[in-house]
C-alpha cells in the first residue's frame, strides 16, 4: 500500500530562527519524523506550501484539492496548521470521492521537543491505511469526519461540532 | 469509543538506572506519552507486568490473553517487547474473537529520546479504533495480522513471514 | 561558596504558547536546569524581570545593577537576552567592584531542545566561582571581560571587539 | 587559549544498542556536544579509550597520565566514568605539575536526554580555562581538588572526603 504525504506547513514544521529570534519555516520535518518512527510504509512526501494556516487562502485550498485529485495514490495524509484545518477538510470533503484523505498537524512544533507531532503522524498514517474513502481530521488520538469537526481554540483541542 | 491499553513492559518502558548504570524498569510511560500526544481518546491504562519480552513465559502469555478477554472494552492496545511480540500475538490470535487487539512496542526506550515509541503508540491506538475484530501487530507504520508477522532481528524491523 | 542567579529573561527562558502559536515568557527554567545538571552549588535563583533584551531600558539596567549590589553574595550569574547583553555588561562593569558577575544566555530556548542554554549555564556558574572580581560575559564556551565583548549578530556568536 | 579534551568513555558516551537491547559504546559525543554548546573555544578532542570506568586498570590510568603529559596544551579536560573518576584524578594529581586538568563525566548518557553531560562539559571547560595548574574534578556544578573528592555512590553525587 502506498500513501502520499502532502505537506502544507503549520505548527508541525515551525522552526526557531536563532539569528532573528522568531518563528519561521525552513523545510518540512516529515521525512525525519518518518525515519524516527522507523516507518516502512511506502510514503511519498511532497511539499505543496509552507504556510501558517491562518494565512491560507481559498486559492491555497484549491491547490491542495487539486494535488489530492492528481496524486496516483488513493490514500493521503495532509499536514496542516490547526487553526483552519477544519476549513480545508471541508473543501476536500466536498471535492473528493474515492480517496481516503487524513489531515493532521501539531499544537507544538516537532523540533521543539514535547510535541504531539510524532504521535499525530503515526495516528494519521494508520487511519489513512485503515479507513474507507472519505476526508478526516486525525488529532488528539481521535479521527473526525470532515463535516463534524471544529478546533476548540480556547482549549487547543479538536472536538465534534455539536456535543451529543 | 473506549480503548484499554495493557502494559507488559518491553523496550518501550525501559529506563536508565543512574546509580547502577544499567537498564531497568520502574513504571510505565504510557500515561505521559498519551498526555504528550494530547490524546483525548478514552483510554484506560493497566499495567499487567513489566518484562523484557525475552523472559516472557507461556504463563505470562496466558495472563495477557485472560486480561484481554476480561476487559470490558472490545478494543485494546498491548505494549510489548519486540523480541517475542509475534509469539504473544499468536497466542492472542488463537484465543480471542470479537475483539480488536493491536500489539505495539519500540526499538528504543521512550525516555531516551529519538524513540519510535510515540509514533507507534499513535499508530496502534488508531488501528485499534479503525480495524475489525482480530489481533494485529502495529510497528514501523504498518499493521500486520497475527498469523503473518515476524521480527527481522538482524535489521530490527517487522515484516511479513514470507516475501510475496 | 554561595552564588546568586539573577534572571532577566532572554531567549534562555522563551517558551512556545500553544494556544496563540507565538513565543512568550512564563517562568524561568533556571531551577529545572540546575536540577538537570545535578547542581549542588548553593545557588539562589531570583527573577528580576522576564524581558526580551531588545526591549530592555536604561531603567531596567539600573535595576539589575542595584540587585547585584544589594545581593549578599559576592558571586553572581545574570541570565540575559543576547542582543543587548554587552550593553548591560558595560553598565554593570562600570558600576560594580569587588563582585564577580558573569552574564550568560542562549541562542535557542532551553525548552526547545538542542539549546546551548545548559552548556552556557554550567560554564557561567563555573567562571563565577573561579574568576576574580569583575564583570564578564560567558558565551560560546568562552569568557569575555565586559569592556571587550560584542555580539556578532550576523553569525550569532560573541567575539572580542577588535580582532587581534 | 587552546584546550585538549581527552575522551576515556564513561556514562557520558554510553549508547543504546537497538538490535541487542543493551548499553554500548560506539563513538564519543563530545564534538556534537561542543557544537550544541556553540563552543568557539579552540578545543582538540582526542579519544584515548572508550571504557566503563569500573573496568579501568592501572595501565589505563598510566596511559591517561602519559597523554596529559604529552599534550601540547597546558589545559585539559578528561571525560571519564564517574565510578572511578576520583582514582584516576589521584593518579594524575600525583603525576602532573604545571598543567590544569579537569575531569568530568555524567550520571546519565548524553544521548538519552535529561543528561547532566552538557552542563558538566560547559562547567569543566570553564574551570579548565580559569583555574591555576592542578588536577580537579568538576561535577554537580562544583570543582574539587583531586585529593579531596569522592563519589557518594548511594546518592550519585560527588562530595569532599570529609565533611567539614
Amino acid at each position: 500500500m502506498n500513501v502520499r504525504v502532502l505537506v502544507t506547513g503549520g505548527t508541525f514544521d515551525k522552526e526557531y530562527d536563532e539569528l532573528r529570534g522568531t518563528l519561521s519555516f525552513t523545510r518540512t520535518h516529515v521525512p525525519e519524523m518518518l525515519k524516527l518512527g522507523r516507518c516502512r510504509l511506502r510514503a511519498t512526501v511532497a511539499t505543496l506550501m509552507m504556510k501558517d494556516s491562518l494565512f491560507m487562502t481559498a486559492a491555497d485550498r484549491r491547490r491542495i484539492l487539486a494535488a489530492c485529485r492528481r496524486a496516483p495514490e488513493s490514500r493521503l495524509v495532509v499536514t496542516h496548521g490547526t487553526d483552519t484545518m477544519a476549513e480545508t477538510a471541508a473543501v476536500l470533503g466536498r471535492g473528493l470521492k474515492d480517496k481516503t484523505v487524513v489531515l493532521t498537524g501539531a499544537m507544538r512544533p516537532y523540533r521543539f521537543g514535547s510535541s504531539d507531532g510524532l504521535f499525530n503522524l503515526g495516528s494519521a498514517l494508520s487511519f489513512a491505511q485503515a479507513l474507507p474513502p472519505g476526508v478526516y481530521v486525525a488529532m488528539n488520538g481521535l479521527c473526525f469526519p470532515w463535516d463534524d469537526v471544529r478546533k476548540d481554540r480556547r482549549r487547543g483541542v479538536f472536538a465534534r461540532k455539536i456535543r451529543r
